[in-house]
């Protein structure tokens, strides 16, 4: 059908979240057709992402400096840390602009499972980072595993005086209640506020 | 929220066919954490391919060669020219093995509309492979512009006595008659066959 650079470019192609077989071939192709446009920026694209990003020593995350930018700015509340599973989250609450603070990335979650322990968390670095006016926010998904590893990350600091909270439980902002599952409406009754806040 | 080499990254990739803003972040995400087993590799075969593919000058096809593999291969019928509008329809026939012959690929159909013109087209060398004994199976998509397209090829031939044929309507293979369009079931049933057939 045709050459092997061309086999290979989609079978690498197809391992990327959200491509399949199918739409990595699509995808191929149109490189191919925009070999100008598409194939050679992106080819260059990743060549200088390779090149540039490496991994935050301070916090774990993926940036083009070491320490990255969130760790470097002095504008930031370095007292306030987030502690979130994976680079992704960071993202997503840099998106929100939902704290001035900074993050520490663990990479991961602790799952029995899975065998990944403590070691394999970025976690040795956070006790470290925690001085006496820390504040820690954990900020790990609402899944089993997350939660287990906040509730290790409370113990293994416990001793310390950390204050440490977790992000609210509730309704989304925009969600309907039809469409909610059960879990996430009872925490949200729960957590019920009076009406003046 | 991430150094300039992500973002641009990320605006290309989100270029690719069936990935958004959304999922490009998701695919880079996977690519950075996966430095040495998808980034690196994706580079390398990119490059790869850049290098290697170039359009076979015989049929139009993308290959890593010129002439193509099927248009070097002589175990193929080169009197059966099979007109596509795009690779991705000469990959998908090849998937099918749904023939044995060569094909011809246009680039795309005419298109008063978008400005597609004959010259625009792959058609120049079309009339010159047609010999007294090449049959050209017109397999444009069942569109208006496939359709306006392949009956121009047949004006554009039709004083040179080439066999030219197109390839059937009907039910697809596993299709329901429930969810089929009018236009294809009312083509199945001026196309009915005696069952011995």
């Amino acid at each position: 059908m045709s050459g092997s650079e061309i086999e290979a470019l989609i079978k690498i192609m197809s391992r990327l979240p959200g491509l399949g077989p199918r739409s990595a071939r699509r995808a191929v192709l149109q490189l191919m057709r925009k070999r100008e446009h598409l194939l050679g920026p992106l080819a260059e694209a990743l060549i200088a992402a390779r090149d540039a990003i490496v991994t935050c020593g301070t916090c774990g995350n993926i940036d083009t400096s070491d320490p990255c930018v969130i760790c470097a700015d002095p504008r930031r509340d370095h007292q306030v840390i987030c502690v979130v599973e994976d680079v992704g989250d960071l993202w997503a609450l840099e998106r929100a602009v939902a704290t001035r603070g900074v993050y520490h990335v663990l990479g991961g979650t602790l799952s029995a499972l899975d065998g990944v322990g403590p070691d394999s968390l970025n976690l040795s670095g956070l006790a470290g980072r925690c001085g006496p006016d820390t504040e820690l926010v954990l900020a790990m998904n609402a899944t089993v595993e997350g939660q287990s590893t906040a509730h290790f990350i409370m113990d293994m600091l416990s001793n310390r005086g950390v204050k440490i909270s977790r992000l609210a439980h509730g309704v989304p902002v925009g969600g309907e209640l039809d469409y909610l599952d059960d879990g996430t409406l009872a925490a949200a009754m729960r957590a019920r506020l009076p009406m003046s806040e």
